[in-house]
C-alpha cells in the first residue's frame, strides 16, 4: 500500500519547514551537501503522564522516502521565490540538483506496535547531510502524532479492560489527515474499528456505526424511526435512545426488537450519548435483561476518555461498547508529542566519524551522541530494561552498567548471560533502497498487544506509573559527558 | 483554487462516518431521500474560553462540495462490505443511487474571517435529507478545526500586540492536513508567515525560517556555521545563538553581522529557542544595541501562546518577533472545537416545513428550531448585538426583543432604526450551484482584521472576556420553548 501516493496528489517533498530548504542551500553552496550524518528521531517525555509509549507511523514514513523527489511543481515554486531585492533566493544550478538528488539514505527504526521510551531513537538516518535535513520535518510529523494517538488509544483499551473501543473520532479530529492517521494509529493502539470510511477503505480497518440522532428526528416519532431503521438494517440494530427521553427510548427499542425477534433477528443493543452513562446504563441494562434481551449491549459515547472509562467501571456502569471520538483523535489532554529529530554523528573531512551534542540550559534537551543501537532484556518474557548503546562498546561483555541519561546516580547492572535480548532498530531502507517489508496492519495491531503483554502491569497504570529503567550504556554515558564538558567550555572564561 | 482536489487523490466521499451511510440507506429505503430537510452548524461554547471566535474553513468546504461524487472505487469498496451473514450491506440499486446522486443543495454560511458566537449557524444546509446527511462529518471536520486555529492565531496576534507571529508547527501537527489547514488557518487569524512550504504553495502564503541548530553543529564551530550561513544568504540572516552557550552565541552572532556590514549587507537579527526568553531577550538587545546593531530583531519561540507573550510582554522582554509552533497548530489548551451539526427543519409529506429539536438532559444540547437567519447590529461601527431570527418574524417590525437561548431572563431590545444591520448568513450554493466566490486568502485576513475591529476590546480581552450579546429573536425563543414543552410532554405520564 502507498498510503501517502494514494492519498495525496502530486509530491510532497514541499511538506517541509523552509528552514531545511534553506540549509539545504547553504550546505550545498558550503560543498557539505554530501557530507554523510547520522540523525536520530526521538522524544524525551512519554505523553499523558504514561509509563509507556507506542511508535507508530513508520508505514507512513516509508511511503514518504520512497516517494521522496521534487517534481516540476515544486521546483518552479521554489524558483519564483525572490528576496526583497527581487533576485531569486534559490539559484537554478541548486534546483537542477534537488531535481536530480535520488534519495540514498540508510533507515533504521522501531517497529510499530513497539513499546517505546524517552530518550531511544525511533527512526535514525544516516546518509548525505543534505538529504538527512530535508527529511526532518515530515518524518517528525509523521511520527510524532501517529505515535502520540495509538498510545492514547492503548491506554483507552487499557482502560476499558477488554471491552469493544470503537473510535468515532473524524468530526472533531484536526484535518482530513488528522482524522485518516488518528483512525489508523488507534487501530494499532488495540481499537476494534472506526466510525472513518474512507480510513477503512484506504488501512483496511472495519467500520462501524448505526444512526444519529437526525434519523430518529426525521420522523414524526422515535418508534417509527426504529422500525424503519430496522427494515433497512435487520442485522444492525443498535438503536441510539437519548433523542428526547432515554427511558422512553429503551422502551421502543425493546417493542422493535421483539418485532425483529419475531422475524428471526436479534437486536445487538442501544447506544447512549448523553446524560449520566452509569445512570442510564444500569437502567438500559435492567430493561433489557427484563425485557428478555441479556446479549443486548449498552453502546456508551460523549466525551469519554481513559480516566472516564476507568471511573465508569469503578462505578460498575453496565457499559460493554465504549465510543470514543475527541479526546482519543485529538489527545486532547495532551495534543502533541514533542518529538525532536537531532544531529549525533557527522563524518569529517578526514572521513573520521564525530559524535555531536547539542548543549542547552536544560539538562533533557542535550541529545545523546553516536550512532547507537537499543536493545530491550527480557528475563522470562518479561522486559527489564533498555540499553542504548554504540556497538563497539558492549561487544563480548558479560554484563554491563546502564545510567539514566538524566539522573547519573540511577544505575543499573544487567548480567547479559541471563536475559534474552531484543535489538529494537531494524533495518528499513539501505542506500536509498527498501529492505523493510511493511506488515499488515493487523500485525501491528498484534505486535502492540505482544510488546504490552512483556512489560509490568504497573509499568501500564494510568496515572503514576512505576517507571521502566532505559539507560545509557556506560561508555556512551562517559563519551556523551566529556562532550558536554568540552562544548560547555568550564575552564575557559 | 481547488484545495482537496489539487491535495487529495481520487474523491473525498467517503470522508464521513459510517452511520451517514447507513442512514442514507434507510432513507433510500424508506422513501425519505429526497425529503427537503435543514441542517445547521453551529458550536455551543467560544474555545479557550474566549469572548470570541473567527470563522475559517469555508473555502475547503466549497471545494467538497464541488467535488461531492462517489467514484468507482468508492462505490466497490461500499459493496464490497458484509454483514455477518455473508450478505451485501448495501444493495446494488442503492450503489447506483449513490453514483448518481448530483450535489444540489442550498448552502449559506458566514464568510470567512468573521467573528462569530455561540449558537449562530456557520453553515445552514438545505436540500434532500440524503445529501444533507452525507455532508455532515465532512463539513463538521473541516469547519471545526479550521475555526478553532484561526481563532487561536488571532489571539496570539492580539497579544503580540503589533509584532509578527510566525507559524512554525508543522512538525508538531496533527498529521499532514493538520499542519497544512492550521498553517491555512493561522494566516487568516493573523500570523504573518508560515514555516510550511506547501502550505505557502497550496495557498499563497508567505513561508519564513532560517537555520536549526543542526547547521551549527555540522560545523566545527558556531562561528564558522553563521559565516558559511552568511555567504549563502546575506539576505537573510537571523542567527541561531542557543546551540552551545546564547550569550556567545550573540556575540558570534555580532562578530559575523560586522563583516555583513563590510560588504553592504544588513544582519535581520538573532533568534533564541530556548532558556529564559525574559533574560537572554534583553541581554541580547543590549548586545546588539551596544555593537551598533539597533534594527537587529529579537526572534524568540519554545512552545509559546497568548499566554506567555502576555507575561513577556509585561516582563518587558525585547521580542519583536514570535515564532509559535505546538501551541497553536493543534490549539493546545482545547484541541477541538465542538460544532455539531443538526436537523433544525423537515418538509412534510404536505409539503409544509416543520421545525425540530432535539431535547436533552443538557440545556445547552438543545438545537435552535427552524432555517434562520442571523443579524449583527452595530452602532457607529461598533457590534452591539447578533440575533437568530426568522425572516418572517422581523419583516417591519421598528424593535425587536432578543432572547439569550440558555437563560431566558437575559433580553435586550433592540430599536431597528437607530442600528446598521448585516446580515451574517450569505448565499454559497443554490441547487448545487455555487454562487459565491471565494475571496483570496488576503481579503479573509483582512476580513478578520476589520471583524475584529467592531468589537470592545473588553470582548477580545483573553482572559474573562466580557460577554458579547447574542440572542432568538422572541417569536423564535417562543417557538423553541413550545416545541420543547411538546417533546418532553410534561403533561402525561
Amino acid at each position: 500500500m502507498k498510503i501517502t501516493k494514494d492519498l495525496y496528489q502530486g509530491s510532497l517533498a514541499l511538506l517541509t519547514d523552509f528552514y531545511q530548504l534553506t540549509m539545504a542551500y547553504a550546505y550545498w553552496k558550503s560543498g557539505k551537501s554530501e557530507q554523510e550524518a547520522v540523525f536520530n528521531l526521538f522524544f524525551r517525555k512519554h505523553p499523558f503522564q504514561s509509563g509507556f509509549t507506542i511508535a507508530a507511523g513508520l508505514e507512513y514514513v516509508v511511503d514518504f522516502c520512497n516517494n521522496f523527489t521534487f517534481n516540476e511543481d515544486d521546483l518552479s515554486y521554489l524558483g519564483n521565490m525572490k528576496n526583497s531585492d527581487g533576485s531569486p533566493v534559490f539559484v537554478p544550478d541548486f534546483l537542477d540538483y534537488l531535481k536530480e538528488m535520488k534519495f540514498s539514505c540508510d533507515i533504521d527504526a522501531v517497529e510499530e506496535g513497539t513499546v517505546v521510551f524517552p530518550h531511544t531513537p525511533l527512526i535514525r538516518v544516516k546518509g548525505p547531510l543534505i538529504q538527512c535535513q530535508l527529511l526532518e520535518t515530515a518524518l517528525l510529523n509523521i511520527i510524532n502524532f501517529q505515535t502520540l494517538i495509538a498510545t492514547k488509544a492503548a491506554r483507552v483499551v487499557l482502560a476499558a479492560k477488554g471491552d469493544s473501543v470503537l473510535e468515532f473520532g473524524l468530526r472533531r479530529a484536526q484535518g482530513i489527515d488528522g482524522a485518516l492517521a488518528a483512525s489508523r494509529a488507534s487501530y494499532i493502539g488495540g481499537c476494534s474499528a472506526t466510525s472513518n470510511v474512507m480510513a477503512g477503505k484506504l488501512f483496511g480497518i472495519p467500520v462501524s456505526g448505526t444512526h444519529a440522532h437526525s434519523w430518529i428526528m426525521s420522523f414524526d416519532t422515535e418508534l417509527e424511526a426504529f422500525k424503519a431503521y430496522a427494515d433497512a438494517f435487520p442485522e444492525k440494530c443498535i438503536f441510539l435512545v437519548d433523542t428526547y427521553d432515554t427511558v422512553n427510548g429503551i422502551r421502543n427499542a425493546i417493542e422493535v426488537g421483539k418485532i425483529l425477534r419475531e422475524n428471526g433477528k436479534e437486536m445487538l443493543g442501544v447506544r447512549i450519548d448523553s446524560g449520566d452513562l452509569a445512570y442510564f446504563s444500569n437502567i438500559a441494562r435492567e430493561m433489557l435483561d427484563e425485557a428478555g434481551f441479556p446479549d443486548a449491549k449498552v453502546v456508551a459515547s460523549n466525551d469519554l476518555d481513559e480516566h472516564i472509562i476507568t471511573s465508569l467501571k469503578i462505578q460498575e456502569a453496565s457499559i460493554s461498547v465504549w465510543g470514543v471520538g475527541t479526546k482519543l483523535v485529538t489527545a486532547y489532554d495532551q495534543p502533541a508529542l514533542g518529538a525532536v529529530y537531532k544531529l549525533a554523528a557527522i563524518k569529517n573531512k578526514e572521513g573520521v566519524w564525530e559524535p555531536k551534542v547539542k548543549v542547552s540550559q536544560q539538562s533533557i534537551k542535550i541529545n545523546i551522541p553516536g550512532e547507537h543501537q537499543i536493545s530491550r532484556f527480557l528475563r522470562n518474557g518479561r522486559a527489564v530494561a533498555d540499553m542504548i548503546f554504540l556497538q563497539e562498546d558492549v561487544d563480548n561483555k558479560s554484563s554491563v552498567m546502564i545510567i539514566d541519561p538524566i539522573d547519573s546516580t540511577k544505575r543499573k547492572r544487567l548480567n547479559l548471560g541471563d536475559l534474552e535480548e531484543y535489538k529494537l532498530l531494524k533495518p528499513i531502507f539501505k542506500a536509498g533502497q527498501q529492505v523493510y517489508v511493511c506488515p499488515p496492519i493487523e500485525a501491528i495491531k498484534q505486535n502492540t498487544k505482544d510488546n504490552l503483554q512483556c512489560f509490568d502491569k504497573t509499568h501500564k497504570r494510568l496515572t503514576n506509573p512505576h517507571v521502566y529503567p532505559v539507560g545509557l550504556e556506560e561508555n556512551l554515558y562517559q563519551l556523551r559527558t566529556d562532550l558536554v564538558f568540552k562544548m560547555k567550555n568550564y575552564d575557559q572564561e
